[in-house]
């Protein structure tokens, strides 16, 4: 998917969402795509416990994990650093974990789909919400874990479970984004409107008309075959527009080869 | 989000899905995410549009291409090379092409999930349905586009648009395993059966009774400090296992410190 539809134009997406917490991650790349799989849905507020390779504090970004970001940087520059998960949920009201694995942990097991919307409500109630991604290989912790309200977890093929870091974030911003009424950059705004009826039926009648002449028509299949033939078109659900190409088609199938004007000498 | 989830005892899903291609990817690298990315929600058959590197027929796979694919190498194995994106989707009956921009193509515009349980339905039905994914730049031409039934697009933030192409294939697949059912690899098995009523009942006569003992209820304030108490734990939607424990709690406190039995000399 070319990375081109960005719309440098319209602001970012900047309301009120949950923040996304990675524990102690290994690679500054993975912090970089987190970032950006951020930025794709809305979500701007992320925070860090204790990176593996330490973050800088007070501007000046790893590079890796800038380049990963694609542009996402101003989600990096603002992120910001905690010691322990525990200190990284303080002042958070409600918080999820995210695993794929079963913990034993006595607490609500939920999908992105189903955990997003009702987010949305208490974000909207002016509550804070958090959403806890572990280390890459590992995890979290389950006293980490136990931090949580419920657990998230996503609908994947269990031969093969396996979602990286930013994958898991990516999923997670996009049933927000959904959740929220996000919508695609364009819908089909530049079809035109359906075809009236008269369009449709004048067309039939044209092309009927015109195939009788051709003597398209063996004896007696007129009417089977011109059933046949509008229920063909009609299942188009042609615009207007298409309609009278359609028609401009059979029209100049009809009259075959234009005269030319005669080349200046 | 670690990939320990992964079950190798449960066989791969490999049902009917849509064929993934991949018109003239450049890097093996996300040949191989992508192929990790269908892995993940059951997609399996891929094919390739001329690879910008090229591709090994008969075996011997892309070093890049397979390290990134995590083990999702089977797809890979299986990846059929074509020279152009017509004969790619010739012995398909229905054709989806991706994009991030609008075309200014007649044609219906769809996201994942409203594309998913339709395409559903028309495999179930016994139709062959591909879904395109252009160039990681400049993603499919409008010739390319033209082929489709209709063009699918993602709801992302306008402000930043760009997914990369294993991510465009990773929402793909995820809307696909929703659609058809896919649920998470677990579910909240372990908890023990809400609480009844008796239990909870119980639990309440025993604190309120004790806590009268205690002196905790001021003159006449019995019957709202009570109400009170028990709107909070109801919240609670406790299970058997958890009133039993909580009840356990309170004992506990009333009873104070057990007397430890001497020290053997």
């Amino acid at each position: 998917m070319p990375g081109s539809g960005t719309d440098r134009t319209r602001p970012p997406v900047q309301a009120a969402a949950p923040v996304i917490i990675l524990v102690e991650p290994q690679m500054a790349e993975n912090i970089g795509m987190c970032a950006r799989a951020m930025a794709n849905f809305g979500l701007s507020e992320m925070r860090l416990v204790a990176p593996r390779d330490g973050w800088p504090s007070g501007g000046g970004l790893k590079k890796g994990a800038t380049s990963a970001a694609s542009g996402a940087t101003y989600i990096l520059e603002n992120a910001r650093l905690f010691a322990s998960a525990a200190e990284a949920i303080a002042d958070l009201n409600h918080v999820l974990a995210t695993t794929a694995r079963e913990r034993g942990q006595m607490k609500r097991v939920v999908t992105p789909a189903e955990a997003m919307p009702p987010l949305a409500d208490r974000i909207g109630g002016g509550e804070r919400v958090g959403i806890l991604f572990g280390r890459e290989r590992i995890g979290l912790t389950n006293e980490e874990i136990s931090f949580a309200d419920a657990i998230l977890t996503f609908p994947v093929n269990p031969a093969f479970a396996s979602l990286n870091l930013a994958q898991a974030v990516l999923l997670t911003g996009y049933e927000w984004f959904k959740a929220t009424g996000g919508e695609p950059p364009f819908r089909e705004s530049v079809l035109s409107p359906p075809a009236t009826r008269e369009t449709v039926l004048s067309m039939f009648d044209y092309v009927e008309a015109e195939l009788d002449i051709c003597g398209f028509f063996p004896p007696g299949k007129k009417p089977s075959m011109t059933a046949n033939l509008r229920d063909i078109l009609h299942r188009l659900s042609l615009t207007e527009q298409e309609a009278r190409t359609l028609r401009g088609v059979f029209k100049s199938l009809r009259e075959g080869p234009r005269r030319r004007k005669p080349d200046a000498p």
